[in-house]
């Protein structure tokens, strides 16, 4: 069980939808596009790759954040923030 | 013809392996992997994506815009780079 | 008093520098710098900048959300979180 | 003489304009204005300073990029277009 064990199907909707994207993109190269409106496709497929973070992220604060803080393991707590932090970093330079 | 068309099967490869790591990412949903470690692959495709924005917008330059000025032509010229600018907005909002 | 008072001296000193870095900005335009020059610089500034924001966000997970979890008040927890993310989804798109 | 000369007023009341919402963060920090609130105010600073640099590459692509290519000096203009896509790379990352 995760965080978003709940939202599994929703994930993996979005998730199945940025793969289609990711062919579309293939698609356009094959066909020749233009390349700025290649570069605008990518620029719509990071995007709703980044949505798919923001939401794991809101979940990960929303369960596995406040879970351990509520039970008052602050070491836990104190490590579970750190992780989050630094995800957000990767993100922030993806 | 594109500024990317000799390049072609780089785009492709690169963007197939990209794929295969969207379709990563629901399998690792579909097995309950850690939401971190989901977030860390999200924050891996979308630098890969990126990688194939910058190489793009690097053709475009390199071929459209140069093109377009080496030949006199200068709206067509300021036409080519605002465009550029815009598709690096869009690029740094994704 | 904030998760971040106990360091407040030290986010005043990072933005001082900041400061002197855009007043530094300024400097290099005034003397006529080469573009990609004052280019980097604002990549640099801003990525300083970014610096400073995941810090506030990790005080704010550590402090604010994880007090309200652990003081069992869910409501105020759910609604930190969603700030929180709120946030990052802002920082992405700056 | 730069391909933003002629802006560099702009440049300078925008730059000057950052100098000041940075010293309004640090004023946000001593007056422990809720780190949330201090996060947006980050976030919106990161992205004036974006437009700063969206708007140097422009004018880097117009005349810098442009004019090499117009004068047909491919070696020049290759060299320029590759400095022009590390600084997007740059600011990506930042």
């Amino acid at each position: 069980m995760r965080g978003y064990t709940m939202e599994k199907d929703d994930y993996l909707k979005r998730l199945r939808r940025i793969e289609g994207q990711v062919r579309g993109l293939q698609r356009m190269i094959d066909e020749d596009t233009y390349c700025i409106d290649v570069l605008t496709q990518v620029a719509a497929v990071s995007k709703a790759l980044q949505g798919v973070g923001v939401q794991l992220l809101d979940e990960h604060l929303r369960h596995c954040v406040a879970g351990a803080a509520a039970s008052g393991d602050d070491e836990r707590t104190e490590s579970l923030v750190h992780e989050a932090t630094k995800a957000v970093e990767r993100m922030l330079r993806a």
